[in-house]
């Protein structure tokens, strides 16, 4: 079966590094105990904005932007500083679940199947300003860990726990068992978010930029809540949609 | 004065054509009737998902997706559709005022120098789903239309109307004249958004990527408000920092 193959590749070898860009992104990436860096490239001006370097990180390599520009992909905004870097250590349910007792109020994120890079980041963005727990994923049909999703993240990628498992609905029960309210978005919900009924904690469950939830998916949330927009002209971000989502629970508490 | 000169040849001169891509907004696009279009270029599969196509459209040239890529940014995400289109025609406070005494709850949008154009087509998409009315830019400091804005208002940048003003000030004590409540978003506001003091119809202002609202800008706001979040670890950026506000303004209505 060539596709498990695959998979078992991508999560069991030890995965390849990548240019991470951008000046909140590397300075928050410069300050993570938790990245392995290889190389730092910058321009003067962009690594003079950093101040102080902190005691592991690589030797600064002085370049010109365009030099920046020539190794990324295009149209990547990388404000004249880089990092190559191993992606973060996979961090697993347990991990966090046993990590979080202190903070029974904040809520966990769930994405079905979002493959957009910039959009994971931007909720990574948003789940840090909240003060989410962590963010959880598919190890399929997610994106894996790049410079344009850290980039989105603007940081955040090192401050949200991001962890992947191999069956979605599993975890919605183990998260259901646990005591969490599973809060799935559906722009179909019956409820809309600003009175649904919620208890915490929050699982809240965002599907991918086309589908929406899958059927499964659905079927494992307590409450199926819709943001109420005016959906003949509009639709919300998946981003968007979290973000707002994030907000509403912040506000009830 | 040169900086003089390049304004008015910006804005007094016809402005040239741009390609505007992406499968929403071209089919948004194509639909307007507001829209001069020169050329439309798709794959096969592309122009298959449009269906009849509408009277004035321009004859579909038939092309490779790498054909399509060529034309236009790096990095640009096409989805095999763009269309070569003229600006919309600009549109004056005045007109807006006047159209929409129907609908006096609905909000207006104002951006005091937010550049991005993916940050300001993000902001139309919202708008558009949260049904505001206009967003108010001005002439310097703001991005002009374009291919990458129209993407990420995924068809709202025909849906939501983009007025263009030389002096925010004077927009906003206009606003004010006509009854507006001038609420701008400032992360030192010293009032939360989810409390503050809320009168309609509402001007919602928001400060650019960087700085925030200028000094002029928030001394002419009713009120000052912040959405809380955790600012030792995180930031919104400014497009979900505005659908949070309009999400907070229905769902207060």
């Amino acid at each position: 079966n060539p596709i498990k193959k695959t998979r078992k590749n991508k999560f069991r070898s030890p995965q390849k590094s990548y240019w991470l860009y951008g000046s909140h992104a590397v300075a928050t990436a410069l300050k993570s105990p938790l990245r392995r860096l290889e190389r730092l490239l910058a321009t003067p001006s962009a690594l003079a904005t950093l101040g102080t370097l902190p005691e592991l990180c690589p030797k600064p390599e002085l370049v010109e932007a365009r030099a920046l520009s020539s190794i990324l992909p295009p149209g990547a905004v990388h404000q004249g500083i880089v990092v190559k870097t191993f992606p973060l250590s996979p961090v697993s349910l347990d991990q966090v679940l046993s990590a979080r007792e202190a903070e029974l109020s904040s809520p966990i994120l769930i994405l079905d199947q979002v493959t957009d890079p910039r959009n994971v980041g931007a909720i990574l963005r948003s789940a840090a300003a909240f003060k989410a727990t962590a963010i959880i994923m598919q190890e399929r049909h997610a994106p894996e860990e790049s410079g344009a999703m850290a980039k989105a993240a603007s940081g955040a990628l090192d401050l949200v726990p991001l962890v992947r498992v191999t069956n979605l609905s599993r975890t919605l029960k183990k998260l259901s068992s646990k005591g969490y309210w599973i809060v799935g978005l559906d722009h179909n919900g019956p409820i809309s978010l600003n009175t649904a009924p919620i208890n915490e904690p929050v699982a809240l469950v965002l599907g991918g930029e086309g589908q929406g939830l899958r059927r499964l998916t659905r079927e494992n949330c307590d409450v199926l809540a819709k943001i109420d927009i005016e959906t003949s002209i509009g639709s919300l971000n998946v981003s968007t949609a979290a973000s707002i989502a994030l907000y509403e629970l912040s506000r009830r508490r």
